[in-house]
């Protein structure tokens, strides 16, 4: 029973060039993420592209949504800007049937002592477990289904859109 | 739908004590773990106890219980130290009926930068809110019915019992 | 025997913003890392500016100067950002007679887990102890005098500059 | 004009067993933490021993002395335990004539996120390149001569015997 996780970039994985001054993409922090919280799961991970969410383009989605279909695995986790999260879970929703997909991501990057990426991580992976087949977002400790879900722009946080 | 949170301490809560060299328990770190995670659940959050689960007597266990039995909320997380986890699970599994329960801890104190606690904690919060009643344990980004269960002692990894 | 610290801001001081997903200036985080380094020396600490170092102009670098000169202190630490640090120990070296002043920065901002300015803090509060007055900058474990030095752009290393 | 790092163990290098759930030694940070710091000094680091300074003997000291002056480096750091450190400093004191001597450590491990190990090691390294021959402990941010030093057992600070 393995667990495919789809990297896509976003705040999750920005870290610090200390030449430019500037946050950028590097490699991905999820395999060290997973050795930290002692992940004895079955992942595989992939790199599908490594990209703040608001580049992302439909032709990126369309991408997103061929590795979910075409993935041996039913659990499939995204991890993925937060803010274009919402539009990606929307692109997925109406195509997944059989499968238990959950986006999440972080407000600070892991890089930052104060980052949120271990705490949704670990929800994350036990929701795509635990829930039925569908597509979810997985934030600030809670779950939403892909058509009642909205980020507050004023707050940063996931809540439901009625 | 608010989750309760029971402390009772562990490997979780441990600090050092810079004077003595040694660790010991403080205050929980339960509510700066939150905040960490962003996290937006109903929580409320209950120190029974702050102690090594190694010293946990029955009288202890039957206090975690009452407090489970009582509770208004149907989703509880119970923090725990990790060396007698399983038998406090077992403690409670027989009467437990139409409550979510899922033990919980950490390997690492949280106070240390290696620590899974932040992520032991997202995980446990959310298979409270996924999985159907009945008691579980949730480690190593798993989860486990509390009667199919042990810690491994040489490899310190949660894992089914046959 | 006091020492003085003026703070201007630079990469030291920089924090993330969660909402915008961008580093800005907050507050400094000066008071926090004196406490981390369990610091009891006497320590008077004044905010002069929050800027990025590439924006100081010669008025901002008149009043840093103005401020070491009236400054009853004979020990003076100026936390700095990296990029115009060679520029302001400059300005301030021709003027500086009976004072040590010690320039530091941080490649990394401090709020990031890889941080190197709670090293260079401690580095410049002890240099300023024992160095014969005169104006230095204190970075990656060296100390080098106002009219020797410069930031190598490509590695991002203070050096002599002959 | 390299410098001499004598390791010994001590608090700095303790770090956490996660199946004994106790501290234990385990290699040095000191690697680490110069990475870390950024640190461009020329640094011949060498393990004599790793153990609580509680249990460090005149045999060990003596060790210690001899390597401080067969050592071809005129600045030496040692990392050390803060329980018995002010005795190794009073046993190096009346035999180091040419060379500058700072013994330094850490109330709280490195592998802790509240340490104050990395803010000592950036001290003691500039003490030792600043400070006339003579032995020296550098903690709190201040330095002490091995004839003048002794650590409060109360508080945990380093203050002057006088």
């Amino acid at each position: 029973m393995a667990v495919k996780i789809l990297i896509t970039g976003g705040t999750f994985d920005k870290v610090y060039d200390e030449l430019k001054g500037q946050l950028y993409f590097s490699d991905s922090h999820i395999q060290e993420m997973l050795r930290l919280g002692r992940c004895r799961l079955d992942v595989n991970a992939r790199t599908l592209m490594m990209i703040d969410s608001l580049e992302m383009t439909e032709g990126d989605r369309d991408l997103i949504l061929h590795h979910c279909l075409k993935a041996d695995e039913k659990m499939i986790v995204i991890t993925h800007g937060t803010d274009t999260m919402v539009q990606t879970a929307a692109h997925l929703g109406p195509h997944i049937r059989d499968k238990t997909v959950v986006l999440t991501g972080a407000l600070v990057p892991y890089a930052f002592g104060s980052s949120d990426g271990l705490f949704n991580l670990g929800s994350a992976l036990s929701f795509v477990q635990a829930l039925p087949p569908g597509v979810y977002i997985a934030m600030n400790g809670r779950y939403f289904s892909w058509n009642n879900v909205r980020k507050n722009r004023d707050t940063g946080v996931f809540e439901p859109a009625d």
